[in-house]
């Protein structure tokens, strides 16, 4: 797909550091997706993406001149069951209730930073395994499940060193009418990446209704978010989200400091809110825009267009 | 598209910069095109190409491997009307007049350095915003519309900095019969690249002519280009451009040194001229051959294939 | 074609190298041809290839996140000739008989090193010009000629440099009813890499049997190969290699020393061996694995799966 649009971030100033506090966002994603299927009726399949992207101005990515591939993922199935290796989806990143209902799954045009998201906490984003479209992956291995409304998840990564660093995930996702829930846990060899969580999500065609919870190693975060339909194109959404303090021991054994009240932490105890529009203009193209204001005061609004081909 | 053949240089000389005199020069270019259109008529597209090059022995580009992808360039249009952001084109690059009408845009098969460009001077050369197949791009933004002969294209672009470093580009072009009139300005916030652009082309079937001049920030050039059909495969073209002497508190202010009674300036200064011969092989493939003596008395010869696919 | 499958290295060591013993080893690679044809009936064509490949839980390749392009090879071609630049096959590599009868052309999933290959020896190992799906190759020029059951082939590359380094190739191949006999030569300006090689093969259906010789620049090396086709799905494959001793002048002179009785060599001296096996799965994907020890008494195990698409 495609993205394009501009980017308002009260962050950005020339003054400061150097960039305009508005630029263009965009991102250009192109992926290969090649299968093969054996007689018996297993099949294999691998992926990986080209993608370009610009932020704040500056080319995104591992290549100084533009687009660049990220890792393959391959995998093999047999009805509802699963295997992959390699830049693997992982099991915390694909519980249901864990990003926006959004083109994004954030707000605005390139999600402007993902605070919607209850794992994200004190710094320590997006600390879990994940599928990554700019890089090469974890390379990991997981297994995944799925019959009727049920999902079941499991993945593992490991690191090269001199000891195994490795990260275990665990995911289960039901689906009934008109409810989905949804509960993940991941432990972690690395130091506060140990998190559990949990959604509840209701969809009820014009209005959709959701919370999530995250124990992020130590530090809870919650959030409650709503969307509904207006007229044939429209939706708006809108978010709140609260993060705990940190312990501080842990601080004091070096982890990040989120506290309010301390200098020279990075202040992002407290309420995120956010709000979204997008207008369908058919056609795989959308309208989007969104204002959000995170719990370090940060504001940004992005307004642009998304286009699939 | 993909070209090959080789080069003789005599700027290449392994006694002295280690390359042999003749070389292989090739490109192989493919180009992604991806376009959404909405229920209203607006259409959006996106582009990007990966592209393999060698030039003088050594592997062009931004990958130590081979081919790499450049920047994406992101549009929206409707009707005459279009609006890009990204990697674009640029109001001074799209001029028509500017460059060679041979498959290259130069001379030869890899241009052999653009000398007939009256924009290129005093080895300041491309100093202007323009679509980049091998880099990232400039990140900007511009609008062009298009109705009958008429075109008119703005673009702008910023840079990351203390103070913003911003490049205005215009340029307007009218067709009419055989004949093309076109003009672009170009106003930079960087040294020494301000620049005006006139061109006037006549095509007139078998016979071509075009007479081109620039106001590259106080450095004059002119050319004079000619071309015509043998039969019914073949076309030669010629040219011939004169470039002026930089001004000498220009020099002294820090620009280039073109002056040819100057030691140690790229004696850049006075005419170059070249002769190309096309032979079209059908099915989109066609032999060039090309040879041309730049101002500063470097020469060269290429000989090769284009095939487009 | 894709691939992936664990493998397992008693050279790997968390202890020692910070690799674990078993490791998930994969790659996969998208090509790309593009061709034209004249009215002639000369065609013209180019290739590059999109490649992510991981060893030894390490992303391969010149791009750090993922995917990498390698450099495109040109060729022009007319009934049984051609001619080939850029990335070329090179005729030493081109030569029948080199590489195992395997998906992999060596052992397991990855080659397992290629220890089978009569032109590795002395950890100088692929020091012949040959195609580079991962890098830009030698940027060369080839010719090649078939009629009948007869290739014929020579090739040639150059470096930069103050003194021109090259490397010429060439290769004869016949086949006749069942058997297959041919030869190759490299004579190349960098130490050690002349090389003449000779193979003879004979395919009998259900059978096949191989031997191959090489002189590498005085270390001589053979190998004896055989496969069998086991029931309508199977296929089993046995070699062994041996490989002399280096000369102690050319150790003297700054050469690699591979003599088991002497400490500090890569002891590759003296005999490998191995066995693969690989199973049909059908539509284009099969189940294959592989031992071999390698005469520096390295194994590896390897098993997995390849596919087409």
């Amino acid at each position: 797909y495609g993205r394009f649009g501009l980017d308002y971030n009260d962050a950005n100033d020339r003054a400061v550091n150097g960039v305009s506090k508005t630029t263009i966002t965009s991102r250009l994603r192109l992926q290969f997706d090649m299968s093969a299927e054996t007689d018996s009726g297993v099949a294999f399949d691998a992926r990986f993406r080209a993608q370009s992207e610009s932020r704040d101005n500056v080319n995104q990515g591992s290549n100084p001149s533009g687009a660049a591939f990220n890792g393959a993922r391959f995998g093999v199935s047999y009805q509802g069951f699963r295997v992959n290796v390699g830049n693997i989806i992982g099991a915390v990143e694909n519980m249901p209730g864990l990003y926006l209902e959004t083109r994004t799954a954030g707000i605005g045009i390139d999600g402007a930073g993902f605070v919607s998201n209850v794992g994200n906490v004190n710094g320590e984003y997006f600390n879990w395994d994940a599928y990554s479209s700019a890089g090469f992956g974890v390379n990991g291995i997981e297994a995944l499940y799925s019959t009727g409304g049920f999902t079941g998840h499991i993945s593992y990564s490991t690191r090269n060193g001199a000891v195994a660093v490795d990260r275990f995930g665990v995911m289960l996702a039901y689906t009934f009418g008109d409810w989905t829930i949804a509960a993940a846990n991941q432990s972690s060899d690395i130091m506060w990446e140990d998190k559990t969580l949990v959604s509840v999500a209701w969809d009820g065609g014009q209005f959709g209704a959701r919370v999530a919870y995250a124990d992020n190693d130590g530090i809870s975060k919650f959030g409650i978010y709503g969307n509904m339909d207006i007229g044939s194109a429209s939706n708006l959404l809108v978010f709140y989200t609260d993060e705990d303090a940190v312990d501080a021991g842990d601080v004091l054994a070096g982890r990040n400091d989120n506290r309010d009240a301390v200098a020279g932490s990075n202040q992002q105890e407290g309420g995120s809110y956010g709000i979204h529009y997008s207008y369908d203009l058919g056609g795989g193209a959308s309208f989007e825009a969104g204002y959000r204001r995170a719990s370090n005061d940060n504001d940004t609004f992005q307004a642009g267009v998304y286009f699939s081909f």
